[in-house]
């Protein structure tokens, strides 16, 4: 069999499509904790993860990125965490590259090792011991032959620039994605100026990732092209936005909506919001498409199939899904049959169901940022008059 | 090994918690069609069946219901349907029941056999061809030695009255369930009068599930309750609403709703919904609560956390959710840390992030029912020149 | 010239506009109190009172009622109001009728003297006393030869039972009209027992006026039309509803809402709903079509255009509105003459600009009526202790 | 009697308030024409147009701006208006000017006369046809004796510079006001750019008025002052708004909205926005603070009463409305009373008791600015073809 085709080999060609979101999904299934988001079942779990591995995979995925998400030491033993006492982060991220391999062998599917900030660097403890951070496990992703690596989720463009520059010493092909918005970076760089940063650092891809719906993460990404360009920067670009949308959220994206994280709901986009997304990232010349948080299989197969001509091909998944509700054309009930059709749902603005919630909410704005001493990392739980303290200060 | 109390002996005694729903989770998934709906992925795919079986068994229910739902031959052939070329009735049917009995053994749980309203009766067809339909699947659940028997979805009572009468030769429990809300079935028997012909045909169970969403069914149960109590008769009480908001669904439910089923997204219930549903219901004296369509494991683990107490035990996923968000405690940053606690997520309003959508919708209204020639069930494709004639109908 | 034709008459052969409602839009000019609501402006300031007469005679009307709204004595020294210090009942509904004469003068309209609950049924005083202020206020009226009497702003029917005994007395034709909803009046007799009431009582003229908005008030005429056709009574209807939209407002109507008086802004009815409003009222068998609460000019013109081919006429206030927004093909921007016509606004569902607000509140709802302690009259002032315990009380 | 402080003295001594919208108002009262939107009530039903300055003036508005909006010999000819036949520009600002002094001598108020933009420019007709138009005005407000100019309702910075200039040739104090967003100009020029040159044509006063809710126009605002502090201008700034609530609407304000301007209820800001819209606009440094379309008595009230300690009194109307809802301690429902002050007011959030209503629209957005041929002044009436021309346009 002839070798995988290459992440930028893929990418210099065509559209690459991404994997959506695994702590979200896995949470509402019940094999991940809301608060710490720590990947501990990649061990505890493993059918778990391949099976929405394999949904994934089903629904147009080409990556299948290893289920590593905070999976650094000092964030699985943050503020009473248990994990840290039961596993290691080189045995959660070892047991991700396997089941991420597995199922992509069962397609044409990529491994990406992923890295995300950590609470080293929010609690300002420096380059150095951020990077050691980020080279334990870079090492197992080496190790395990991952495809690629993806720096993403940071919030600071500094941070990014300590991740690139460790992960770059593979010699693999780097993603470098952050969860920010137009509004740029938490210490004030422009979305633009965080952009050029990343290419610099010699990132091969760069864009935006979480932390915003995919229209925001859109505009963001429209920022980032005109700085990259302005340089005559030549990289490929990547967007991984919410499933949620968040018109209203400020700078720090959805974690300061008041819905976050259990409450999001009503923000779920559509499928049909997918294939808006997919065509207008596709316009705006982002090749790697993929979603991050509250991104489902469905949704992913709302971007292949939005996608089908420029790739050549449907999802498996289509199997099950005739594009634009043709199946509907099988429903019992004569009235839902007349709703077959892009028409119908390409202009459909759907009603919440409920009469006492608002459009937007305020989102919170503390407005602290990586240094502040209220985001040390603490290993020990944190205590009741923490919290109260806490709750004092929100209202 | 002691045997498993049966399902009336554990509702004498206490809460038995229902499963979610398949079809719509399973559609998201990428192994159901939207339009027929019908569960040949139990052969096709009985991994995924199976993975989502254990949610729901994780999150604490006490039911296995084997993934049969529409699994009648006059349905799998319905309108250009595929699978009744590649499939029988029986096939699909008697690999749903391997799969939930296996999940079953896993744990406590029972395993449920279930029917479904069919498109013989709304075609007019007559008692014996509609019974004839009911036979073929009970014969099925009966060779898998299930426990008991659920008839379900039915919108017309006396088509129920009729899958009763089938189910009870079977000597097994009968719980029969129809989709109907507080203004009663399509044929205008009211919501009580439907609960005492249930009762009186037989059922041992009898409630109402999907179509409205938690509150709209407990306005109909508490009818169908006062009914059974004016007439005194005997019979345990099953609840298993949607997990959608439906305050603007007339009669015929959610269906109508212009956003099912594809842009339901902004109608989906939070956690918290599920800790009022269970608490009202379990008050009201319902003793068998469970979901339908748009319920997932999350919502099922609400339903048992809620119910913690009553039942002596925390569902086995509790291990991956603190109930009431304390595992927020463990959140990076402080403010997330401050929504810890059952005030603030008990009192959240969730807003919809959709500035161009309005609450409520109008349903579409075409007021045909069981016996209207447009109801007729057809074995060929739907043509595209009856889809035209629908979509002029619409508007 | 010929005298005018009464109010029976009129009603036999047709239509009779009323009014829309004077304390909300003369606070608004600066002329009412809200709170005390009480109409010392007809003696403060006559110019402001007999200007928004002629707005609404312009606008249709043929009925000028006399600004006499809960200018009864008890009402004038109710907790603290300043006005019985200067003025008297019949000072103020003296000169009342007078203004109201001379604007129905400059038309053809009728003048009506107008009666509404009292303090003094409300702390439980008693028939003689009830009726004793009521006889105080018709007085005036007979000496100022009005055309009839309209109670109304009932809550209770035994108190306008008690009223219409009371106004019969004069020998005037009697409109009684009550401010509840399809739920019937507070002390829980149906709204159909209501209207029966009314009549066997000697009305004329039976109805609803205010509380709540066009639809929900016509929803309770519907159930006072069946009973009143079912008794066999032949009397008039009459309907004067709010100008703001209520979906969500319960038994006590609009005071309930949490935005009552001061925010209802966003629930003010377009002169659309109005053209609705008259068309189903009409269709209702509703002869005395006007407006309460909120109902400006504007709004009683819709009423009056939308039924000029059953009247035969246009209202002189379409001088300067051509119907259904023909006007706006003169604008200068061509997309605002593109709205132009009937179907544009017939269908138009206006935004709320107010992505913060939800479209339903939950009302207060302390569920007390006449009798109850807390709401007996008090001529003193409110304390500030008396306050603090009420808002205690709120949440 | 000493001669009134002129506007330029007041405005370095403190606040002046200006007053409300008269076309809105007067059109729901029946007197002025949507579409046309011309002043002919001044000639027509001065006794109306009296009572609304009257209103204005116990509100606490220190301004009295004649009724000459539109007033210019091309608008009132344009499209088929009838009011040229009957009335020419100079009648109806004659008329006017007598109306607001009258009513100025009842208080202590000033008297403004008005220009604002001109199909003239629109229609691209040049400078000098355009002044010629500004001129005649200008000849009435002078002979008149007016206290000062306002050009206001400009689009274009372009024609307003032109109006400054015919302006200042009378000697009389000049208020420059353009009805623009934070976006600038229809042709571009900033809002900053556009406060620089209205200041150097040599305006006295500059800011904006109409087409956006106070808090966009404050954005604007914001613009403008820092682009005058960074040329050290030394101007006063005025700000008069819409009281409708604009978050949705682009460049072209809410003319664009497609509630305009029949629709627009639910938009309509509360007395308490005002309070809000008053007080941070005079801690921007802005001294003249009014209202625009839209804005009531009520509205400039609640913009006095909130500045009632800076300017050292309370507008005569505070006698019907005790500050911050205290009056509502005098209501008959407890519940009520319980919602006396500030703390409840200042924090609400009204629904819209629209259900089936958005909370934003998709403004028009045609794009045309001063000089295409779509915007040319027609005499004749619009046909019936272009109308439907204009609707296919639209959809």
């Amino acid at each position: 069999m002839a070798p995988k085709k290459g992440l930028l080999e893929r990418l210099d060609e065509g559209v690459v499509i991404g994997d959506g979101g695994f702590v979200f999904a896995l949470e509402k299934r019940g094999y991940v904790k809301a608060g710490p988001w720590t990947p501990e079942a990649t061990v505890e779990y493993p059918e778990a993860v391949r099976g929405l591995h394999r949904e994934f995979l089903r629904a147009g995925a080409d990556v299948m990125q290893a289920f590593t998400f905070y999976a650094s030491d000092d964030k699985l033993s943050n503020r009473g965490n248990e994990s840290s006492k039961k596993y290691t982060c080189r045995g959660i991220n070892d047991a991700a590259c396997r089941i991420a391999r597995e199922v992509a062998e069962e397609g044409d599917a990529l491994v990406a090792g992923g890295l995300s900030q950590t609470p080293t660097y929010l609690s300002g403890l420096g380059k150095t011991n951020t990077q050691k951070e980020f080279q334990r496990q870079v090492d197992v992703f080496v190790e395990n032959k991952v495809d690629f690596l993806i720096a993403e989720y940071f919030e600071h463009v500094e941070e990014i620039e300590w991740a690139i520059e460790v992960c770059l010493k593979s010699g693999l092909p780097v993603v470098a994605s952050m969860c920010i918005g137009p509004e740029g970076d938490l210490h004030g760089v422009s979305a633009g100026e965080c952009a050029v940063k990343m290419a610099k650092a010699g990132a091969h891809v760069v864009g935006i990732n979480c932390h915003f719906d995919p229209f925001v993460v859109l505009d963001g990404m429209r920022k980032m092209k005109a700085a990259l360009d302005a340089e005559g920067l030549k990289v490929h670009l990547i967007s991984q936005p919410l499933a949620f949308h968040t018109p209203d959220a400020h700078k720090q994206g959805f974690i300061d909506l008041p819905e976050f994280p259990f409450a999001l709901e009503p923000r779920i986009c559509t499928r049909w919001d997918m294939h808006k997304y997919a065509r207008e990232a596709y316009d705006l010349g982002i090749r790697y498409i993929g979603g991050c948080c509250g991104y489902e299989a469905y949704h992913i197969r709302a971007v292949a199939e939005e996608l089908a001509k420029e790739r050549g091909k449907f999802p498996k998944a289509t199997e099950k899904h005739e594009p634009w509700a043709d199946g509907l054309k099988m429903h019992t009930k004569p009235w839902v049959r007349a709703r077959a059709g892009r028409e119908y749902w390409e202009n459909i603005k759907p009603s919440s169901g409920r009469p006492f919630s608002s459009s937007m909410s305020k989102p919170d704005n503390w407005g602290v940022t990586a240094g502040d001493d209220i985001l040390k990392q603490k290993g020990e739980k944190t205590t009741e008059a923490e919290i109260a303290a806490l709750k004092a200060k929100r209202k």
